[in-house]
């Protein structure tokens, strides 16, 4: 599948590696053939947009000395060599799948900023005493197939085995979608690294938060991934008529349940500022204007950095639902939907990006809790990682409003630099 | 259509006339062929069970010495005349169709009471200075077509003109429902009565609340149907990502509606009992778990006696949620949807229906607003009106779960004897 560069983002080659460069190829990606849709951005695992899109920075990755190749598990690997053949490499990478009706930069930027990365060295035929190895993840957002970064799992070591029956919307198999792309599903595992293979994995990703923009910084040093819970609640009271039930008569769920969105907003509020409490989905039964409500069933989310933090912050919202609950003589039942453990990233790492971003910015790098999952968590498994948070506009994402400004994104670049050359020479 | 007494019921006719027959009557029509469906109870006007059911009573109507016929909008109509012919009439009814899967007693019981009572007098051979007639409303519910209490405003004068393409959901004109029975649309209007042939409507009605079970009474006098409005609110914040929105940067639509939920119960809860304030239909956008809430949308609902009540709560709901909204920085709109006027009973009518019902129960009856709307609030604007309230198990109504005690049938029946028994005596 490998091809020279792809003509029709051929003139931004003429421009110099770096942010900048990042920026307009992530621009140049945002269109047909590299999405499915003529009018708007969705470029899913294994489609023809994600094709494409892969032979384009292959040959980006090409043109900057790398050889590339597709993985098992249908990921995008650009590897550039150290000083000597065969050395463990430093991984950087992000995603290149996008969500449906998705933004630009989320994923692709790290991709991208990670060519240019090596584009840098090429052009100063500088090399390391390790490889530098690009990797553009495939499937990040679970936004083909029901599983979400299933293919970084696979380079992690930790897809022991895929459902061979697992589909697209369209009815078309995991199975058929890699054979169309001469992969097969049981393979999938091959693609895991070893440890020794890989020394660390930095992934460059837009924030998709509004905190650099508010503190007015160009980027963020990622401390943890947070750890997650995601509950669903069911409240019942008694349905009644809207006109004949008295208020002093009524078991009024939505009442009980309005009453526990401002508890867990509250409980948010009140934990350090990576603590983050959600309500975002809420139902309500029978739901028509002229009946009481008699049953609402709503989602909490609950994550922060410190798992600690999140159980605490958690077991102050079930208290406060059961005291509420009994109050209002509604019943309460909580079950569990989703339980993921912190990742923290690697401290040592962390302070040689956090010192790599203070010398390029001239300030103490905020230090911040990715509320969001990425391919970092993962990768965790396999090797110390760390990560890089870029400023986005209003901190929109999954939104083809999504945007960055190329000098923050140069700026992300030096620290990046940085990072690699601080790394290249604490290595013994 | 008129037919004899329907087989299948007759063994109920042993029974002498009274509370009791009327509730084992409604329980006769609960079932197939008097209801749509073999499971539930489901009576549209001008269906086929509709058809059965208007049979069976008119049976009933003729074997208590009425002349029965079906109006000229579908209504089931029997009298019993008066001393002299050609009397005005008192009219007591209530509504034969029902909901989809409702109870045997909304609306059903209020017409047989009323034929119970001819009978009664039938059976004695009394008759009055006015003409009993007794109505059985086709369309109270507006379960086929998408406008309710249709033939009580065509009775009341009210219907001047049926849009001729109004479809219920099978995509059946009211045309050919009417056509199917032999009627015709544009002779709807002519089953107005004249103001002279109507002295007053009297209708009893399963209460559909929980107040007179609270209090232990049988019965109850409603006062007033209440006055009605009805709100949609839309409130916007800004949505993000559940992960990586800061708790102190949120501007989220649900907690702000959460916050107007309670205040619009608060308010509520503060005036006289009989004010009721609903927020019944709450729908998120986008509504799924990692997302904080952009937008939300919902109803509210609120009625009183007292239409200045009403508009006093609702001005009072009003600045809650300006000021929340203000305070939460979303936006909000608010869209009147709906305005009934209040519908006082006639005072001197209403008393009469008091002293009687204390003359039976031996204690003050309860006065009260319906919250419910009824027939009764469109022959207003006929005739005087008053209505008896009838306590139900657990305020249930408009469900299969629907009951009422015989007793308290009993005793409502004994109220309805005695005040006609006064009408009488105080008419000149």
């Amino acid at each position: 599948m490998m091809s020279s560069d792809c003509s029709d983002t051929a003139s931004l080659s003429a421009l110099p590696p770096g942010g900048h460069r990042a920026v307009a190829r992530c621009d140049a990606l945002g269109v047909a053939p590299y999405s499915e849709e003529k009018d708007q951005l969705f470029r899913p695992y294994l489609s023809a947009s994600y094709r494409a899109t892969c032979d384009c920075i292959a040959g980006w990755m090409q043109s900057a000395g790398m050889k590339t190749r597709l993985d098992a598990a249908g990921n995008l690997v650009g590897r550039y060599e150290g000083l000597t053949p065969d050395a463990p490499a430093l991984l950087i990478g992000s995603h290149i799948d996008s969500v449906r009706d998705g933004g630009r930069y989320d994923g692709m930027l790290g991709v991208l900023m990670s060519v240019e990365l090596v584009a840098h060295y090429a052009a100063q035929g500088r090399r390391f005493p390790f490889a530098l190895e690009v990797i553009g993840f495939g499937d990040e957002e679970g936004s083909r197939f029901p599983a979400a970064m299933l293919t970084s799992r696979a380079v992690a070591g930790l897809l022991k085995e895929v459902p061979a029956d697992m589909q697209d919307a369209a009815g078309i198999t995991l199975q058929d979608a890699l054979a169309a792309e001469g992969l097969a599903l049981e393979r999938m595992p091959e693609a895991a690294r070893k440890p020794e293979e890989i020394l660390a994995y930095l992934e460059a990703h837009i924030e998709q938060g509004p905190v650099l923009e508010a503190e007015n910084r160009a980027v963020g040093v990622v401390t943890a991934i947070a750890a997650q819970y995601r509950f669903r609640v069911r409240m019942k009271g008694v349905a009644g008529h809207a006109g004949t039930m008295p208020m002093t008569l009524r078991q009024d769920a939505l009442a009980a349940a309005a009453e526990a969105v401002l508890a867990i907003e509250k409980i948010g509020q009140s934990g350090p500022s990576d603590l983050v409490a959600t309500v975002g989905q809420l139902t309500v039964v029978p739901g028509v204007p002229n009946v009481v409500p008699g049953e609402v069933i709503f989602s909490i989310d609950v994550r922060a950095g410190d798992a600690a933090v999140r159980n605490a912050a958690t077991a102050e919202i079930r208290t406060a639902l059961e005291a509420l609950a009994a109050r209002r003589k509604v019943t309460l039942e909580i079950s569990l939907q989703q339980d993921l453990p912190a990742t923290p990233c690697d401290a040592a790492l962390t302070d040689m990006l956090s010192e790599a971003a203070q010398s390029v910015t001239g300030t103490v790098p905020r230090r911040m809790v990715s509320g969001a999952g990425h391919d970092a968590m993962i990768v965790a498994a396999l090797a110390p990682v760390c990560m890089l948070f870029i400023r986005c506009e209003g901190g929109i994402s999954h939104n083809p409003a999504e945007a960055v400004n190329p000098s923050d994104v140069e700026q992300a670049f030096q620290v990046m630099t940085r990072f690699i050359e601080d790394f290249a020479g604490r290595r013994p």
